[in-house]
Order: C-alpha cells, then structure tokens, then sequence
C-alpha cells in the first residue's frame, strides 16, 4: 500500500460482534480499519481476526456520546495515520437499545439514555468524521467519501411503547437527511440504511423465524454498505431498505 | 358550570403570544384553561385577556424541560382544581429553536439545547398529564380527551443546517405516533399538526408574503384542534396538516 | 333561501347508503346538495329522506367513469339550478373495488375496470367541477370552495395481491396532490382523507371488531369533511387520516 | 457459457437510447439479453452495440401496452431460447410521459393514454416475466431473480399540472410494492427505483445544470440496479433513489 494511500481510512463506529464486524471486514478490504466501541476486547477480537486475514485493523475503545472521549479517539488516530489522515467512509452504526415499556412507567433519566446513542453519538461522530471527508474538488480517492447511518423500520413507523426507541431512529433518518443536503454538494455521500427485520447473529439465534435467509445475513448488510460507498456522485443513494426475502411487512 | 365540570380542564404548554394564546382562548369556550409557558407575564396577559372574556383561565410558570417544574405545576393546579382533577385537552405547543447554521459551527451542548423543549418537554408534559386523560370505559365526558402536538413540515424533511430542529421535529412526530399506539385504545385521542407555512403573528409581521391570508391564521391552528378534540372514537385524526392556500410547497 | 344562494349546491358523488349518504345529509344542512351514483333507487332513496328532514337533494344516476355521462348529468344540474350554478363542496366518495387475489391469475381488463372509478372516474369529476369552483377572490361565499376525494390506507401502503387496489388509491391521493397544489392558489381547498379502517355500514355489519366505536361511523366521516370545508384559506389540510381508536395499526 | 445458463435471460422493457441501454449493456456482462421497445431500429441499434462487444443481445419491437404485443414477443423468446427459459433480471424502464399541463385543459383520452405505459404497460410485463422468475426453494442461479421497476420523485409528490405523470408514478410504486409483498416469499427480489434528477443523455443535454455530474449518469442507474441484482434473499432492498449530489432536493 502506497504511503499516501495509507492515510485513507475507513472509520466504524458500533463495531461489535454482528453487523459492526462484518461492516469492519468488508471495509478491510479496502482500507485500512478503525473501529470503534465501549468495549475494547470486542474491538481487539474483530481487529485481532481482520489482521489475521491480511486486512489492516486497530480499535479504540470510545464512548460516542461524549465529546471528549471521540476527540481523544481522533488524537489517537491521528497519532497512527498523521495529522492529515482522511476518511474513505465512516460508519455509524450504534445501535439504539430497543426497550419496550408503558410510557407512564418510563422515567426521563433512563427515557434520554436510550436517546443518547443516536442523538449525542452520532452527532458528536458526524463532527469528528465531516472535516477529513469533504472534497468538493471531486477529485481524490476512488470514491466519494460516504457517511452512512444505520437506521431501522422505526425511523418511519413509531411502535406503542416505544417512544425512545422510535424518536431516536426518526432522529437519526433527519440527521442522516439533513447532512445529506448540506454535504452532498461538498463531495460527501451521506446515506440512511433502514434495516427491517432481525439481523442474524449469535444474539438473536432463538428468535423466529428458523427459516433459511430469513434473517438479515450481516455480510449482506455490510455489502449493501460497500456499495453505497462506490455509488459515483452523479448517483448518490440517500435510503435504501434491507429485509429478508420472507418478510411479511 | 356544574361543580364536577369545574373539575376539568384544558392544559396548554406553550402559551405564548401567538398561536398558544389563541389555543387557549378557544378552548377557554368549553373548560378552564391552565396555561404554562416559562415567562409568567405572558400567562398572566392571557389570562387576563380570557377571564375578562367570560372564559376562566390561569397561568404557572413552568420549565417544561424539567421534570420538577413540571411536577411543581401540576401540585398547584391540583391545589386549584382538587386531588382528581382531570384533562380534557392537552396541548404541547412548545416551540423547538429555529436556528439554522453550518453542521461543523454547531456545538454539541447547544444542539442538545435545541432539542430539550420537544424530548424533555414533550416527555414531561406527556407524563404528567396522560393519567388524568386515561379513559378506557369512554364514558365521560362529551369528547375523548385529547392530547396534541405541534410539528412542522421539517418532521417530514430535513433541510441543510437544520438536524437539530428537524430532529427535534421528527422526534415529536414519533412521540405522537407511539402515544397514539399506546394510548388510543384507552381512549385517549393522540395528534399530530404539521404547521407547514408561516404564521401570521407579530414576530413573522416583517417577513414575506404578505398577500391576505397568505399566513396561517392563530386562531385557525385552534380552531383545528377544537376539531381535533371534537372527534368522537370512531375516527380519530391521528396527523393533519394546516397550509396556507397561495403555499407553493 | 335567497334566489342567489339557492344556486350555490353541494356535489356528491359515490353517493351509496353508507358514507356517500352520511355527507349528502351533513352538506344538506347548508347547500341543496346534488348526489350522483349509478343507481337511480339509492339516490332517490337518499334524497327523499333528506327533502323529508328539511334538506334539499336530488339525485342524478351517473356513469362518472364516462365523460359524456358526467356531462349530461351537468347539463341538469344546470337547468335545475341555473347557468351560473357554483359548487362549494365537491366531494369524491367513488370507491375502488376492493379485490384480492394473486396477481398471476388477474387479467387486464379486470384490473383496468378495477382502476376506472379512480382514475377516469376522479378525472372527469374534478374537471367539470373545477371551473365552478375557482375563486380567485376569495370573497364569495362563507367557505372556500372545497374539493375532498375520500382515500384509504392502501394509498400509503400497497399489500401483497393488491396492486389494483393499491394503484388506484395511490392513484387518487397523486391527483389530490396536483391539483391542491394547481387550484389551491386559485381558491379551492382539495383534500384527501385517509380512511383507515372499516367503516360501519350495513355491508360490514358482520366483520369483526364488534366492540362498539371499533369501526369508523359514517357520520363522523362527513363530519370530517364537513370540517375541512369550514377550514378558511389561511389554513387549508391536504390530508387527514380517519381511524378507530382501538386499531392496532 | 454451458448450454443450460444459455437458457435464462435478462429481459429489459425501455430499452432506449438513454439509461435503457446503459442497463442492457450492464446486464449483457453476465446474461443473454432481451430488449424491447417499440422502435426496431433503436433495438437492433443497441443489440448490435452489445454483440460487438462480446455481449449477446436480440431485441423485438413491443408495445408493452397491448397483451396481445406482449404475448407475441414471449412467443419469440421461447423461440429463440427455448420453451422453457428463465428470466433472471427483468426491468421495467418504460417511461411515463412527461407533459405538464394545467388540469382543465387536459382531455381524458390524452390522460389515459399517459398512464398507459406505467399501468397496462407494467401490468402487462409482470404477468408475462413473473411465471419464470419465481424461485421458491431458492437453489437456482446465483442471484435471486430481480424484478425493478424505474421510478421517479412523482412517485412520492405530485407537482401542480402533473396530476396524469404522478398518477402513474404513484402507480408504478403501488404495484412495486404489492408484487414484493407477494413475490418476495416466492424468491423474487422486487425493487422500485426512484430516479431524482435529470438522467444525462443527448435528450437532456441543453438543459442545466451542466456542472460535471450534476446529471445522473446512465451507467450509474444501470449499476445500481445491477447491484439490487446481486442482492442475496437475506438482504433485499424494495426502495432506493438515485440523485446527483449537487442536488438542492
């Protein structure tokens, strides 16, 4: 890899065990990885096996929705890729904690930590992030720079008791909207991922439906992230919908 | 007015000079109206302005922000009203900020400002007011009660330099759709009002069109949540939107 | 009545016993309304019990799917009620057939059948009462004129063996769109109402839910419209969506 | 390639001079490709381009609004690549006319004859391609079998003299949706997408912007629907849009 390409980096944040990871993977194979989450092992273990497999991978154990803790996280990358470092693509991709309660049972503290995530985290990331993607000359890189969200069917549609859950995938589908029309014209592809169904990971193993494919497969979520990524500016994908073949709406 | 009437009441959050002022006064024609807003001037004026016309009303000031504001409020209109005063109508007509600036000059404590009037506010007030709404048997009362929210277009779309307000907007539009999941089979009727135009008060007196009627009428937002209130439970409105004729969209 | 007002009429077409009759009789008690629907028997029936009860009705049996059956029938509205008559509240109550069944067992002419009521149907209905309606003035009558075209949820979402259905509501919410925004600077409200459940009419009487106020009341449909025809030109609603409080969406 | 992969195709209505081509060539890299359009001469033009290039194409003039044209031309594909041939990517490109007007000088039949492609068109091109697309045990081929339908910003808001135009892209997303629904648990992948902005062809060249890729790229939308192609039946996407980043929205 040639030394000036080397600064190129794509940048995931939520990269845990499912999604997270296969987005990191996937990305590997063009980039040099960062990712990023509370929990420093996950992020060594997803790092350790990217390495292994002749990708380039390191983890930063950052907590998104505080300021200070992601520009520390930025020192540190500047610190590995130099001052100048840019960013090919950067992921958001932590998840809001789906919690179903009565409302009235709800309480504020707990009602604003569940909005925390999309609210603070991607707001603080998209921040970090917009300064080395930019590029309104059109010219660097392969790829327009990409700045992708991943949303869920909540973001249209708010379910009884789940008014947090709901506000914070609206909030993040406006965010996501809002960058879109101011970056888009500076080079930069913001895009809203709605991932409709449940993902197929180790958590979610129990669940129905047992069906082959009838869960959301997270490689082909990270694919679908990967193409987005090499969409060429005159044809910028702003939302697109992911849902296993058998769903039922 | 017949002693267990007296007992009922309309609540309007946001009763400031403009469209809150004429909410008030319209449903100050069928119920005591209890006004909250942070500046007890502007409530006192209104009140005023009401009393004086035959209707009954009565302003406390309240950060609707905080939950011990709020809950301050609501023992005071319980001193007011008795312990088992219940809501007929609550209005939550409390503005988010407009402010429109480049992404990159926003600051995270001040993005978060911007949101707390519609995810702090709309929590607290949606809290407080909802157990005296609860009305499973249908019975009582010549309408369901009714609790409504203000948005705007920006729920709909966001525009550049807008994600705060447009997430504040999108987020209060997902409140309503989850209260309305939730609540509605109780018997409570929950909406939704995108105001999509200016509206015609002193603040907006400077800006364009200023063709007749080319601006909401106030007192034509109120009348459309009088309506809104009169829906029996047959047919609820759960979003409509109120628009100038000449808007062009 | 004063000779000038007599010539202003209220025109309703889909004018069956459920909902087309529930409007005829709620615009009756301000304007002569004109009902319009294929079958003779049903008008007269409807506009009988309307002229018993103080209204004025009269019912014109019409193909609104066949232009020259629209015309006819304008040319007597017009000897009844004079070259000049205007129309303040057009409503379009037309329903679509509701078929389901697997697309691959279809066949063209069926399903072009299924679409006529909305597609020619709405198209002859607005283009002959249109030019009665505008009113660029905004002086004349009580109301701005006002043109609703009764939608239901498929116009939001398309189920599966439903795409005539589908088609047809999507269809007529797209008109409803561009024509608000064509005529509305020219005066005339054009709405579009979601209707979002079964409606309570003889038809359904056997379907579940049988809790009462489950199913939505004609009247209060009309009502509804009735509503958005008061609404003044500074603060018209596009659309509004209709629903049970007990439906679980 | 082996005898029997000869016999599944890639079946693309539309097939102009614009994107229609650029998606044949695209689909031409890994299928035997079926075009048609009305004009012979536009098909044998683009065939040839194909077929120079290593690709194999045939192309059979069709009105896609006559079931009887539509028959005849399956008629020759069996011919040419046997009875029992598969259709792996089948995309509908036909445009709706573009022709604004104001409403009350439209006249029925024009309007009719503008919904034409997009209704009787589609209908007629999903009941001929679907019978051999549908996949349920999902073992075949490498890609789910792909049906896309070629949408427009028309499709999600009607503009003012549009009415006709937005009717058929309402219609056509109406149906996308309501053939996913059905199709999708049968193994076909049905996508809608919604073309935002002007498509950068010699028909489009005089008109602005003409800043470098402030049009859409025909290769692009080809590409993208290519990728909707590849999408595995874990991971299908119902609905993207295709814009330029330049775009204001």
């Amino acid at each position: 890899m040639p030394a000036s390409l080397s600064k190129t980096i794509a940048l995931i944040a939520g990269a845990g065990p499912g999604t997270g990871a296969a987005i990191s993977r996937r990305f590997a194979k063009a980039y040099p990885v960062v990712l990023l989450a509370r929990n420093q092992e996950t992020l060594d273990s997803i790092a350790k096996d990217i390495n292994q497999n002749g990708g380039s991978a390191i983890g930063f154990a950052t907590d998104a929705t505080s300021s200070s803790s992601m520009n520390e996280t930025f020192s540190k990358i500047e610190e590995k890729f130099g001052p100048d470092f840019r960013i090919a693509a950067a992921i958001y991709n932590v998840a809001a904690r789906f919690q179903k309660s009565p409302f009235l049972e709800q309480n504020l503290d707990d009602f604003m930590k569940q909005l925390d995530p999309t609210i603070k985290g991607a707001f603080n990331f998209a921040q970090a992030a917009l300064p080395r993607m930019i590029n309104p000359s059109g010219a660097a890189g392969e790829h327009p720079p990409t700045l992708i969200f991943t949303g869920a069917t909540a973001a249209l549609k708010a379910g009884s008791g789940l008014s947090a859950f709901a506000m914070s995938k609206f909030g993040i589908r406006a965010m996501s909207q809002s960058l879109a029309r101011e970056f888009g014209p500076q080079g930069v592809h913001v895009s809203h991922a709605v991932i409709d169904g449940l993902i197929d990971t180790e958590a979610t193993k129990a669940y129905p439906p047992h069906e082959p494919d009838a869960k959301i497969a997270p490689d082909q979520i990270a694919e679908s992230y990967w193409y987005l990524h090499t969409q060429p500016r005159s044809a910028f994908t702003q939302e697109l919908d992911l849902r296993p073949f058998s769903e039922t709406w």
